[in-house]
C-alpha cells in the first residue's frame, strides 16, 4: 500500500479525498494536513464547530471513521519523508507556495490551477492523454526534483474535453463553442453560491472559467512530441452559467469537425471509445451516450459509474458550423473533476511507475 | 374605447391578457370565452375550484375584480358582433380551428402557433418587423375575411429576435448559435413543470422549440416585399433547455456578423435601437444593455420595463465564428413573450388602422 | 418464492414496488396490472411516451431490465389464480372496486385510503403494531374472504407514530401537536405539484391530511383487544405544509407525555426501540436519534437504512405542553411511507403465515 | 425633514434603510457611515467589488442614485452633531459598542439584538405596543442619555406577536406553540445560507431564535406600568426551521386562550385589530386574513401592503391545547420586521415627540 497525505484535508475537496480513498486497493491515507488552525488537533476535533458543536463534514457520504482520529498536521510544516503520493487540495495562491516545497521529493498530484499552464506540467485525465505523463520526466529534470507537480483540469474542462476526445481522434476539431450550466458545487463553501443569489435564478458569469475551458481543452488534447505538449489547433469558445443545481455540470455543445461525420457515427465513437480500464476508480467506458432525447439530466446521471463516466445525449447536426455537431453533457464536477478524478490519476502514475 | 373578447381566458395565458388589458387606454374587455365547461358561469365562478373553493388565479399580479362578474361564454358559440378584437390564448389545435371562424369578420390576436407559419400571415413585433403588418392585407384578400389572424412569437425566439435586430441591421448577420435556460412557466401548467422533475436539474429537451427559434426568427427578420415575406438568410442553430426558474428565459447567444464589429459597437447598435415609442405597452427601449458582467440574470432583470425590454449583458468577441460575438439575454417570457406583447401587437394595428 | 402482481404498475408507486422486489428473497414480481391503454403491451411499451419515445420511468433507481418484457394486464380482469400477493398502488377511488375483488381469494397490501378506516382492517407498521395483524382473522371472517385487504399508512403520520411508539410505550402519550414540511414527491404525478408553484414557496395545506395524522395515529398505536382495536386516546393536532424538498417529510412535534420525562430518556428509549428484526427489508433500528443540532435534515437523512429508518433529532424540553417534549423528525415518504414499506407488511405477514 | 445617519450602511440591512427612507416624507439621509475599509470613499466606491467591477447592491429595488455619491463615514469617528436618527443596521457585538456611543445624544433605533433585553429599552412595535415608547424616558433618566436605543424585534417573532395582539386582547393567550419555516434571507449575506445546504432540504435549527421568540413575545406584549415592562405571563415553545424561500417567514401557530373562541372569532378580531394609522409606513392594517385555505403563501403575500401587514390564514380549532386555536402566518422578515419596521418605528417616535 502506497502512503498518502492529503493537504488541505479538512476543507471540502479533502473530505472528497477521504471519501475518494476510503477502502482504496493501492492506497492508503496516512497523513492529513491544513492550516496551522488545525493542526495538532486530531481530525474530528478539526471539523468540528466550536459554537455548535456540529460535525462540519461536507460530503454526501459518511465521515470515514477511520481518520476521525488521526492528528492534523501543520501543511507548512509537514513531514513527508514516509508520504508516497501528495493529494493537494488547497487553494491556488496557497498551491503556489506549498506544492513545490513538497514536490521537491514527493510526486504532488493537485486540483488547483496554480502550475496548470506550466510548460512542462501535464493536465491529466487517465484515457484522454494517459501519454502526456511522460512529460512528467521533463518537468523532473528542468526542475531538479525528485517528485513533481501534476493538476487534474477545471471542472468544466474536464467533461467537455472527455467527450471531445473521441471525436477529435477520427473526425478532427475546428472549433467548439459552449455554453455551460455549472452546478453550485463548483464554487466552493468560501464563501460559494448563497441561497438568496441563485433561486429563481442564472448567474450568467464565472471569472476565469471560459479562459480556462479554452486553454486546457487545447492543451489535454495537445500532441506531446517527446519533449513538450503542443496544443490542439482548434479554438474553444464558451458561455459559462451558474444554475441552481448541487452537482453536475451540463453543458451544451457545437463542434466543427474536420470530416463530415453523422450524428449517428459520433455516437458510435463515443460509445466506442476505450478509456484507462484497468484502474481501480476507472468507468467501464469514459463517455456513457443515452438515446432518450429528455437525457442527460445533472440529477440523473451525474452518479453514473460513481460520477466517473461523463453522459451525453441529444447528438444531433448543427446547421451553423463547417460539419456541425451538437449535443448535451452532463459530468460530475466533484467526483471526476476534482478528488476522485486525482486519485485516478494517481492510479494511472502507479501502473506507469511514475508514483512509487 | 375597443372592445376586446378573449378566448381561453380562464387558463394562464388568458389571465395574463386581463392582467394586460386592466386600465388599458385604449382598449376593454368586453367579452371572455372559454370552454363549454366554463361557460354561462360568471369568470370567478369559474375560476374556483369546487373542491377546494380556492381561487384558480395564476398571476402574480392580484385577480382583476372587475372580470369576476363577467359571464364567461362558450369559446364555439361566441357572439363577436360588437367585439373589435379577438385575442385568442387556447392551444394551437384548438386555435387551428377557432381563430379561422373568428378571423372572417374579426381581427384575431394569437399566442398560438397553429397559423405562425403559413405565407400570409406575418409574426409580429413592434419595433422589430412592423412593416410586416401589410401582410394583413394579403391575407384577408387571399382568403376573403373581413378580419385575419396574427400571431406573435415563441417565447424563445422573442427575446433572440429582439436583440438580433439591430446587429442584422447595421452589420448584417451569417449565422446564429444559442443556447435557452427556459423558465417553467413557458410549460403552462397543464401538464407544466412538476417540481420533483426540475429542482436540482436540468431538462435538456423541450420538443419542437428548437426548429421555432430558427424558423420564426428568419421569417420575423426576413424582408417584406410587397407581397411576401422573403426569411432571412441565415441559420439559428439552438439548444432549448429548461431549468428551475419561474419566469425569464436566459439565452447564451453566439452570432457570426457580416461586417466585423468590435463588441462595444454591438452595445452601441444596441443601445442605440429605437422601437415603437407611442404605444402605451412599448418599453421606453426594446434592448437594455447591462454593463456589469454577472447581468442580466433572470429574477433580477426579467420584469425591466415591466417585462417589455430585452437584457443583454456579457457582449464579447466570440472566437469560433467569422466575426463573432457572443452575450447573453434575459426576455420575460410571459410578458413581452405573451399577453402583453399580443396587446402590444393590437396597440400597434391600431394605430396602423388594421384595427378599428 | 412467492409470487406478487402489482396493480397499478405504470405508475410512479408501482414502479416503486418494482424497485423494492427486485431481487428480493422471498417475493417476486410475477403479474404486472394496470388500466386497460396499458393492457396487453410489454410493461417497457407502456411506460414509454408515444410522442417522444422516451421511457416515463419515475425512481431515481434505474429501470429493472427483468420486467420490462412482462405483459401488462388489464387491472379489471387480472387472474390472480397463481398469484400469491396482490401489491396495490392505485388511487383510492379505484381501490375501493378493485381491491375487494382482489381480496376474496388473495392478500391485498395497498398503499391506498380506501379502506384504512374500517374497523376489521388494520394500518399495519412491522415492528410499531405487529400484532393488530391479527385483526386479519376477524376481516377474513366478516368478510367471508379467504384474502384480506391492509393498507400501510398515509405518509405523513407513519414517520410521526414510529417516533411517538417508543415515547407512548413508555411515558404514555397525552397529546400531539405536529407541522410537517413535506417533501413534494408525497403529492405525486398526477397532478403533482408544479415547479413555479412551489419554487420560492411553501403552500401551507394538503386537503385530507391533517384529518388522517390523527385517525390513523390513534388506531395504530391503539390496543388490539383480541377482536378489534380501540384507538389510543390522545388528540393529534397537525399542521401539514408542502415544501420544495423532493423527497422526505421533516415534521416539528411537540409532545405531552404521561410521565414526566427528560429529553435523554427520550432519546433512549427511541434508540432502544427495537423493531421487527427479522424481516429482508426492516431497518436494523426503525428510530435513530441523532445528536448533530442541526440534524435530521431531509436531504441528508432521509436515505438512513435505505429509506426504513426514521431520523430523529434536536429532543427537547418542550414548555407549553404538560410534561412537554419537542423534536424534529425525518421519514422518507416514498420508501418506509410507500411500496418498500408495503414489502416490509407482507414480509411480516408471510413471517406470521397470512401469506404462504 | 429630520436628518438620519445609516449606521452599517454597506451592508444588506443598511441598504434596505436606504430603500425604505428614498423619498420618505419625513426623514432624509444625512450620513452613512460603515467600517474603517469603506470609510472616505463614495458609498459607490464603497460597494463596488474590486474585482470584478460589479455594484454589490443586494436590494430587489434598484440601487438609489441619491445616495451614490454621498461619502462614507467611519462608524467609529461618525460625527451626529447635525443628525436627528441614528438607525443602526450592524451586528450585535459592535452594536453593544457603538449604540451607546450614538445613544449620549441621539435616538438610535437598531435591527441589533444588542439591548433588547434590558429592562429599561423597549422593543417597538408601532400599533401593537406603541405605549412602551414611554420606557425610553426611563431609559434617558437612568442612563443619563439625551438620545436613547430602541430595537425593532427579532424576525421571528415579529409576525407572530402581531397576529397575537388581536388575540390577547381580546381572548387572553395561556400559551402559544410555533414552527417558523424561514426565509434564507433572514441569514444575511456574512455567511448566509449556501445553495448547496439549502437546496432540496431544511435546516432544523436556527441557534438562538427560539429563545428570542419566547422572550421578545413576552416583553412586547407585556404592561407598562409606569415604569417598567411586566412581560406577558405565557409560555412560547418553537422550534425554527430554515427553508428554500428567499423572503417571508411562514409560522404555524398554536394558541390556547384564556377565553373560548371560535375560529371565526379570531379571524374577526383579526380583521378588526386597528394598528397606527397616521404613519407614512403603518400598513392600512397590521393583519390580513385570507379566506383561501391554500393561503397565506410566503411568494404571494409577503408583499402585501409593501411587506409591512402580515398575512393570515386557515384559522380553526385545535384540539390538543386548551381553547386551542391553530393557523399559519406569513410575514415579510426583511420589510417590516427589518429596516422600514425600524422606519415605522422612528416615525411612531417623531409622532409622539420622542425624536425631533
Amino acid at each position: 500500500m502506497l502512503k498518502a497525505a492529503i493537504v488541505g484535508a479538512t476543507g471540502i475537496v479533502g473530505q472528497q479525498f477521504i471519501v475518494a480513498l476510503e477502502s482504496h486497493p493501492w492506497i492508503e491515507i496516512a497523513a492529513l494536513a491544513a492550516s496551522e488552525r488545525s493542526a495538532n488537533r486530531s481530525y474530528k476535533e478539526a471539523i468540528t464547530s466550536a459554537q455548535s458543536g456540529a460535525l462540519r463534514w461536507f460530503c454526501e457520504e459518511p465521515p470515514v471513521e477511520e481518520v476521525m482520529g488521526m492528528e492534523v498536521q501543520n501543511a507548512i510544516k509537514m513531514n513527508t519523508s514516509n508520504i508516497d503520493i501528495v493529494f493537494s487540495a488547497i487553494e491556488s495562491d496557497q498551491a503556489k507556495i506549498l506544492e513545490p516545497k513538497f514536490a521537491i521529493n514527493k510526486p504532488v498530484i493537485s486540483t488547483a490551477s496554480a502550475f496548470r499552464y506550466d510548460d512542462d506540467v501535464p493536465i491529466l485525465i487517465p484515457g484522454i492523454n494517459s501519454e502526456h505523463a511522460k512529460l512528467l520526466d521533463i518537468q523532473r529534470k528542468s526542475r531538479g526534483w525528485k517528485g513533481f507537480i501534476t493538476p487534474i483540469p477545471n471542472c468544466t474542462t474536464c467533461g467537455l474535453v472527455i467527450t471531445l476526445k473521441p471525436i477529435y481522434k477520427t473526425f478532427g476539431i475546428n472549433a467548439v463553442i459552449m455554453t455551460s450550466m455549472q452546478a453550485m458545487s463548483g464554487a466552493g463553501r468560501s464563501p460559494g453560491v448563497l441561497g438568496i443569489d441563485i433561486l429563481d435564478n442564472v448567474i450568467p458569469f464565472i471569472p476565469g472559467e471560459e479562459e480556462k475551458t479554452q486553454r486546457e481543452t487545447q492543451k489535454i488534447l495537445g500532441n506531446f512530441n517527446g519533449t513538450s505538449v503542443k496544443p490542439a489547433q482548434f479554438n474553444v469558445s464558451s458561455t459559462c452559467t451558474r444554475i441552481n443545481v448541487r452537482e453536475g455540470h451540463t453543458e451544451s455543445v457545437f463542434v466543427s469537425t474536420q470530416k463530415a461525420c453523422a450524428a449517428k457515427d459520433v455516437a458510435q465513437v463515443m460509445r466506442e471509445y476505450v478509456g484507462e480500464t484497468n484502474l481501480p476508480s476507472a468507468p467501464e467506458q469514459p463517455v456513457i451516450v443515452l438515446d432518450d432525447p429528455f437525457r442527460p439530466q445533472p440529477r440523473l446521471d451525474r452518479d453514473t459509474d460513481d460520477g466517473m463516466a461523463t453522459t451525453v445525449g441529444r447528438i444531433r447536426k448543427d446547421t451553423v458550423l463547417k460539419n456541425g455537431i451538437k449535443y448535451l453533457l452532463v459530468s460530475h464536477n466533484t467526483k471526476m473533476a476534482a478528488a476522485k478524478g486525482a486519485v485516478l490519476v494517481a492510479e494511472l502514475l502507479i501502473q506507469n511507475k511514475y508514483i512509487s
